[in-house]
């Protein structure tokens, strides 16, 4: 498995985010999102990637903005994981649910010439979305496994879920017109558990075809009674939970999820992400697929055609970026190897299938 | 380019032999080369991947008995070539010109699948073959060419040159009743440096969309004035021409040569094969792609289900077979970086083609 490293270990950066790194960028320079630029975006990417990659044992990006400038950034024994689905989503329905799709003029094909060692597809779910879009995200993902199945290419399914009814009237549309995070809600904090956990055992199923999960942390550490209270940001929170509940949650969703499975960081700050880091590997997790809570920081610095806000930039990556992934990666140092899983068996088992004279010929024809 | 090392050299191993090494399995185990069985080779081939691919830059395995069992025992900064020609060929003619042949039952899809980073194809070639094996020969090369390019896979095409009317009769009859070598004749060593500049200038042709050429050394040393007397085995020979005669053809060959070349070495021993890696780069190749001369002599250790004997293989692998390694890698020190190559013009000016916001969808898309 070239995205792990030799003891079978996911330290994985997530460098393809668009519609969100987007956003931070015309907060940054402080212009409209359709103000942003291709260069800008690109250039983003390429610098994260330039010196962050070397930290990382494989490497997910974007195909637009992502692979064509930062492609030659990534060292050779860096995995390399491609993005499949379009960024955003489209929204159907009373609750706005999520229907995804993929990047128009992109392919597996395109994506195997170019030499991606596994495809990632993201798709936003929720167990209780209406039939309309649950099934369209699953149809999608049922898609996407057979098309990487067939390349022999090891597909990484990511799961976020959203708020939907958690929050009832009015204070939903109340919420809403302050531009307040839906999810950042008692409400929602404590549905989530539920949520992530109901979404991994779905997309375990064998039908998807899914090889590792990258899944969100099952809880919002942040409504914890140990962490309440302005522990990682400004904002005192109402607890609905306590960290020894969040540790139950994490090992059911362990029990739920029949794959391996990696943590993301959805935007949260490093110290958040450590600690829930932390947590998901002592619950079986082997390891982490992280973004922005390793650069964000570094979107801070960029300024448009600024050789000195550049170099800032640099700087920071150079400092805390590199900080930030060394400790991401000492805290999934007990991330449990993914060959050890109960679904693999132990590296022993762990074999290519066919293994004999008749592979070559059998390879890939059904 | 992930055959090469950092600096664009390429010091590669061949491990794709099938015919010359269930010979070689055959006269070690003193059976017939129908008795050799699947795990023999498998086995050896496992054996020298698993000591010697730390020491290359990358591994060129065939998919029917190297890469089953040797895939795990390549590490992931080693680049990946898979062969794709069918081992031998068809003989036609009156002179025996050759007809390669594709692996039924394998093809560049499944190649790309397996994580292959290059396709190797090898061709026998003789400029005055009839028509019929010329052209069947070209078309080949131009097929595998069209189906790399689509695949986005770069193309390495091996030459080899073999007697045809050089040695005429009845002398050819003669040799070949004594089961003797027409190749190792003054004839043959004298026609041969037209024979390998005429076939590399043929094949560098952009029709073909070859990108490395694999390449015999366009000489033979041992019917050099200086080489002749039993300096790299025991036969006696009249000289045909001299070192300084030799070099003038390395710099011919990399004339005709309009792209990246590499040596190969053809089951010469390792003494003699360092001198013509020496002359080779020195005349402009980019490295060696070397089998036999490095790891030929573990097969003589090799006995069936014998675990001293294996241990006696492995024990020549790591100290001979790495000496052997170290020494052909100082070898190539001096190569020419492929991106320095003139028909690439340095490293600043090999890009992404198509680099910028379309290139997602225009990739591969003619």
């Amino acid at each position: 498995m070239k995205l792990a490293n030799e003891d079978g270990r996911f330290q994985m950066m997530a460098i393809d985010q668009r519609g969100s790194l987007i956003g931070m960028l015309a907060k940054v320079l402080g212009i409209s999102e359709k103000e942003v630029t291709y260069e800008d975006v690109a250039t983003v990417k390429q610098e994260i990637t330039r010196i962050l990659a070397p930290y990382a044992t494989a490497v997910l990006t974007d195909p637009v903005y992502g692979y064509p400038y930062s492609i030659e950034f990534i060292p050779r024994d860096v995995g390399l994981l491609l993005a499949y689905e379009e960024t955003g989503a489209d929204k159907v329905g009373p609750f706005e649910d999520r229907v995804s799709k993929p990047i128009e003029g992109w392919s597996i094909e395109k994506a195997l010439a170019a030499g991606a060692d596994a495809i990632k597809l993201l798709v936003y779910y929720h167990p209780d979305a209406v039939p309309e879009a649950a099934q369209r995200q699953q149809a999608f993902v049922r898609q996407v496994g057979e098309l990487c199945a067939r390349s022999d290419r090891p597909f990484l399914l990511e799961l976020v879920s959203y708020s939907r009814d958690e929050v009832p009237e009015p204070r939903r549309s109340e919420l809403k017109a302050a531009k307040k995070k839906l999810e950042d809600t008692p409400e929602f904090a404590r549905a989530k558990p539920n949520l992530v956990i109901r979404s991994a055992a779905e997309f375990s199923k064998p039908e998807y075809q899914v090889d590792i999960l990258k899944l969100e942390f099952p809880a919002d550490l942040k409504y914890t009674e140990e962490y309440c209270h302005r522990v990682f940001d400004e904002k005192e929170r109402e607890p609905v939970y306590s960290l020894k509940e969040v540790r139950e949650f994490c090992r059911q969703l362990n029990e739920a999820a029949q794959l391996p499975w990696v943590i993301l960081s959805a935007g949260v700050d490093i110290e958040e992400f450590l600690v829930q880091t932390q947590l998901a590997c002592e619950a079986g997790a082997s390891g982490f697929l992280c973004g922005r809570a390793i650069w964000k920081d570094a979107v801070t610095h960029y300024r448009r055609d600024d050789k000195e806000a550049l170099a800032k930039m640099e700087e920071w990556l150079l400092e805390e970026g590199v900080y930030n992934f060394v400790r991401a990666n000492a805290f999934a140092e007990k991330a449990l190897p993914w060959f050890e899983h109960r679904s693999f068996g132990g590296a022993e088992e762990v074999r290519l299938a066919g293994q004999g004279p008749a592979w070559y010929r059998e390879y890939l024809s059904k």
